[in-house]
């Protein structure tokens, strides 16, 4: 079977993407190469947020550069790291004396170009901070890190660090509340249906007619968890058991539920598995204090979803609520 | 192969899609019934705009309740009609002096339902006005009523209707703007992978492996354009020359342009769809004024998008910018 998608030439699908995303919001963002800066820049004495990934995961991770959120984000081709040089000429075009905060998706090629590019804007003597995001759970909380990958979670931690950095607090502050929202998230994913690579055609993951695999990566790493396809309820719940195993919590906390969608599941199966988690939590004593629903980072047209859930304290909700606009997430 | 989604019983289904949108936007939305309101309403000396259709599009059509946009959205069941019963009841609920705009999707179960309930609100004296979309150009503008489909075009016209409200101006203006635009938008879809009804199990569409079909309509309705697959310039031209067929242009004209994802096209295409028609539109010396892409009115996990044009004067540009706030669309 052919590849259904609407793309032209796949050596420019990543330039040409870029093309109609700026031309979609160029009132909120503007294009540097591939790299994606806001429209407006955030004044110079307040902290600057970079990120950096591979494109085919759209809206992420562009979609959130904006006020409120991000200040650039480094793309690299589809699925692919950007190269080290692209990130150190981001930091450079944000350097200030507030600082800047890198956040890096642990994978090992975005691990490689942003350790490198954060080592050569230190040697330059840019006052720059790094964070790197692992929270899928689908090897174990303690596994070796190159297993723990960075999943959806970063999308409310841009969204927390970006207001502390917009509230003018220090560099310092902006890592701290950044730091420890990362430590207090888990991920979880699960997928039904594969995809097809825009640019090679080969399939995302393969998964039995009967079958869902809980676990899997945002580019069709295997997770491990083959199992019978399962009603929203039940794997709500087997996604909700496994993290919550591995976040510390007791009754009366309040949780952050992201649900985040592949690409081909639905926005109705994404409240169905809200509306379960919400139940089970409530069962439990927690409280889904927030959520947030919908297509943030995808894997082209896979089915299935990602489970995020974070433990939130007074501080992290008043940032995880302040106003924001970006292409993909504005918050009055 | 068995139905590769997250649902529960069927018959459930909308109600508990329902309760997690709610528990999602709980603090912009709220339901009664099947019915969702705004969680604040509106002030009674605005004009009110109430809308119906089935469920199964999300995040249409209950997304754009809210500030600036809609005033309730009567649900029905999975791509079916609500009754008239509870489109009275929400036309009651808004009841006011300034006034009530339904509007209707033109497809059958809602034009009948929509129908019966704004005669009956009228024998009740209330003050109600309906405005009928449908700007489907897959069976030529010019055919008959029923065959011209209320698509993706009542975004758009929610949220310039909606402004004019919220700026406080008279149902007749209100129905006026909302006319305008009604008359300058044509809209085009284009499918390329079919979908299975989540209800039934039934398939939505039936499209050949190495084909697409133009003009498929929003539940697998035939369109009749059956033609080989294309890349994105190529089919954006395709739809875009039969759409400016259809709408008296000349240079110079500002245009709206919607790529409505229909769920399984990722939002990398629908940008490299938005580049292509951007490009084509200075060819005719047409300007994109502005643009909406994303996934509004969806059809499950079809693969392909709408494609919405408009024509726009200063007045409706005005309105289509201004603020709103609601769970899938938010403007600052």
């Amino acid at each position: 079977m052919p590849m259904k998608k609407f793309i032209n030439a796949p050596e420019n699908l990543t330039v040409e993407l870029l093309e109609g995303f700026a031309l979609a919001y160029g009132r909120k963002i503007a294009l540097q190469g591939k790299t994606v800066l806001r429209a407006a820049p955030k004044s110079r004495d307040k902290v600057a947020l970079v990120t950096l990934g591979g494109a085919g995961h759209e809206p992420a991770l562009s979609g959130f550069v904006g006020q409120g959120m991000l200040d650039a984000s480094v793309v690299g081709d589809i699925f692919a790291a950007p190269g080290a040089p692209a990130v150190l000429a981001a930091l450079q075009a944000t350097a200030r004396d507030a600082g800047t905060l890198l956040v890096i998706l642990n994978h090992a090629g975005d691990v490689m170009a942003g350790d490198m590019a954060f080592e050569m804007a230190i040697q330059q003597g840019l006052k720059v901070q790094k964070i790197l995001t692992h929270e899928d759970i689908s090897a174990g909380k303690d596994a070796p890190l190159e297993n723990r990958r960075g999943l959806v979670g970063c999308i409310p931690l841009y969204k927390i660090a970006g207001a502390a950095a917009e509230a003018g607090r220090s560099l310092e502050d902006v890592v701290a509340v950044a730091q420890r929202f990362n430590q207090n998230m888990r991920t979880l994913a699960v997928a039904v249906t594969a995809a097809t690579h825009p640019a090679s055609g080969g399939l995302i993951g393969q998964i039995a007619d009967d079958e869902m695999e809980v676990g899997m990566g945002q580019h069709g790493e295997g997770g491990g968890g083959i199992m019978k396809l399962a009603s929203a309820d039940e794997t709500a719940k087997i996604m909700l058991d496994k993290l919550l195993d591995t976040l510390p919590v007791q009754a009366g906390d309040k949780l952050l539920v992201v649900i985040n969608g592949s690409g081909a599941t639905t926005l109705m199966e994404q409240y169905l598995i809200l509306r379960a988690v919400n139940k089970l939590l409530d069962a439990r004593g927690l409280s889904m204090a927030r959520s947030l629903v919908g297509e943030f980072l995808t894997v082209q047209e896979m089915g299935g979803f990602q489970m995020c859930i974070a433990k939130l304290d007074d501080e992290l909700i008043e940032l995880y609520d302040a106003p924001c606009d970006t292409p993909s997430l504005t918050v009055k």
